[in-house]
């Protein structure tokens, strides 16, 4: 059995993969070891492809869902937005169909794409068998089945029957509006059980140590709207999410935690995340967050809002939200916007993170001669721009009376 | 000659503007009087139309740049802006026309809309006469029509002699970006004079006056790339500002300061915003800010971020910025897009200010029970999410698998 990036770390082994991501990263191959170990970075891997790093030192990255829904299944649509997703820059990929050929889907996806892919196993499970008749034992093998297919990264919901009771008692708006969480639970609901995933915790992180699947804990308990306010059912989540990533550390699997994501009054965005950062080292995989309700059919921009907040508060990894969220399943072209607006979120995060960046520099520079052409390599979707910028020279906004021709000989005069 | 709101206020007579005011942002009668006099709340108005409030305890405003520009001038584009402007929300309108018959341009503007309007009498002097043959007398004779002709507001860039020296050895990438600063100061280069609006200023001031139209100080100094950190020519700048509005209010004239907008590294926004407000009381406007220059076609989204981030700082008022910025004019389309984007900043940024809004708290409530119609009487924009949500039921994101609806029975069950 090949070992893991953390089995290799505990060796003192510095693997391709690691020498990989000092390259891409800019930090000091030792340094990625270390923080492998610790569990502040965390490298995820599509096989022959690609990688990508999250974590401490690592700018931060932007995740894209996609997949159909019961609702609606369109698979060319699917693969359209897996081709956009790579090309505008996700870092990872999850796949979250629900409807129609669900494997065919994902493999397309797969096809079609090398960026690495996310999947939540309890979703194909629960179309496969129904939430009236899920087994335990369906889970596993669903997970098992995902591990086999390749995927990078893999999400569990680890909600457990203590804080679905403080939940009932938490005077919510929205309740829970995770999805996956929202599974597990009406499973654990039904049954009478604790959660399945906890239950078989040692059985499942046996499954991703083989491929060194990176797990994902999912963040049930994030809120619905911003006036449900941090409450114990997030805090307990925290607290046990922190406890299962030890644990998985321990048996080798790299671990990332899916926190304060969702709706969050904007002033509580950053002392929250500053919050989790004391707590613990493992990456936080925000959603969002949303700092407003009142924004339907620009969730991308208020969400852009707290992932910029998110980010350069620390947050890692961030999950992207669409003009559609609240609304629909995403078409290929709010996908692009969904994304272009949390990649500039992740680059002014970064900003706050790890100070100015070179591109801003660069395009600058070529903006001040009005070289329109040299402005779009580092611009973060150089095609939309493309379309809207003249040939030469300034641009229609002011003609003849630009600002910076007009001063550009007096300036330059020094 | 009727009294300005300041000299009432001197006179401690509550006006029905104050009053409306006071209706309007929830102050208190007296409290909108003794902000009026000590300057930190200013009532923009349109006679016999509409007014506004900014500054100190009001909510933070949005205001729309429209107007033809030499390079491109479509009346009919414009007066859609103005009614696209006002349907979505602007506060206030600017009219920075360059292009065909300004006066018609303006005049069509004014029958299409009821907010405030704002001009910068400084571009119309200059396509009437030229740069190269403009004189002082004709500024100060296109203020008074502009004034004669009912504007709300007007802008004047107090740019001097000493601080372009400054800018000519900041090393700045970008230079000077302000259009209206540029004017000013290519007027002062050519005539090797000081300027032309701080050595009439009693005179201006006494036109303002006669109509109690609010003085905007000009930006002339920002940044335009966050590259180009905050340097002398922007301190002197605010420096400058304060001494003039502490000097138009003394003659009763209500001002604004415009300033530490532009392009602004994201870590500095928040500080810089809290730097100012602790120097003067005077209400702050500023334009975006952007903290990233690689966003071009997205620059509404980076500064829905930047403004986000402003407006919680302090900021009292914020210029849109649309996709199109640093490209072209803007589209109608695109004038929403940048309206839209500043309206959700102004949100955010209000909810820092002064906690949550009860609007989140509305849609929320309706959106748990999936009343759509009820949700978007509290949407930014209505229209837009109207378009993609579903008519009842869950949307087609989760369709049948929807969190909310398979949690709710539980969480019901107290």
């Amino acid at each position: 059995m090949k070992s893991t990036q953390i089995q290799c770390a505990l060796d003192g082994k510095i693997t391709p993969e690691m020498k990989q991501t000092s390259f891409t990263e800019n930090i000091d191959e030792e340094l990625v070891l270390e923080r492998i170990l610790n569990g502040s970075l965390v490298i995820m891997k599509r096989k022959y492809k690609s990688q990508t790093s999250i974590g401490a030192g690592a700018t931060t990255k932007v995740n894209v869902n996609i997949g159909t829904s019961s609702a609606c299944v369109d698979i060319d649509a699917e693969i359209e937005k897996a081709l956009v997703a790579e090309k505008y820059g996700a870092d990872t990929i999850t796949d979250l169909s629900m409807g129609g050929e669900i494997k065919t889907i994902r493999r397309h996806i797969f096809n079609n794409t090398s960026v690495p892919i996310t999947t939540v196993p309890i979703y194909e499970t629960i179309i496969e068998h129904g939430l009236e008749n899920l087994e335990t034992d369906h889970l596993l093998k669903m997970i098992e089945q995902h591990v086999n297919e390749g995927i990078s990264s893999l999400v569990l919901h680890l909600v457990d029957k203590k804080s679905l009771e403080h939940l009932k008692s938490s005077g919510r708006i929205m309740g829970m509006v995770s999805k996956g969480g929202s599974f597990t639970s009406s499973f654990m609901i039904k049954e009478n059980c604790e959660n399945p995933f906890i239950e078989y915790f040692d059985e499942i992180l046996d499954i991703l140590r083989r491929k060194d699947v990176v797990l994902s804990l999912g963040n049930s308990m994030r809120g619905g709207c911003v006036h449900d306010r941090f409450d114990s059912s997030q805090g307990m989540e925290i607290e046990r999410n922190i406890h299962f990533a030890e644990k998985a550390k321990s048996y080798g699997v790299q671990t990332i935690i899916e926190g304060l994501g969702g709706h969050i009054n904007a002033s509580d965005i950053s002392p929250h995340i500053k919050y989790y950062k004391s707590k613990t080292k493992f990456p936080l995989f925000v959603a969002g967050p949303l700092p407003t309700d009142i924004s339907p059919g620009y969730d991308h921009i208020a969400g852009a809002v707290g992932a910029s907040i998110a980010s350069g508060a620390g947050a890692d990894y961030m999950c992207y939200i669409t003009p559609a969220e609240h609304l629909s399943l995403p078409t290929p072209t709010q996908v692009r916007e969904g994304l272009v607006a949390f990649k500039i979120a992740a680059h002014i995060g970064d900003s706050i993170k790890y100070g100015l960046s070179d591109k801003d520099y660069e395009l600058s520079k070529r903006r001040s001669v009005f070289d329109w052409n040299g402005q779009m390599q580092y611009a973060i979707d150089p095609e939309k721009p493309k379309e809207m910028c003249p040939k030469e020279g300034p641009c229609s906004m002011c003609g003849e009376y630009c600002a910076i021709q007009i001063m550009g000989e007096y300036l330059s005069k020094n």
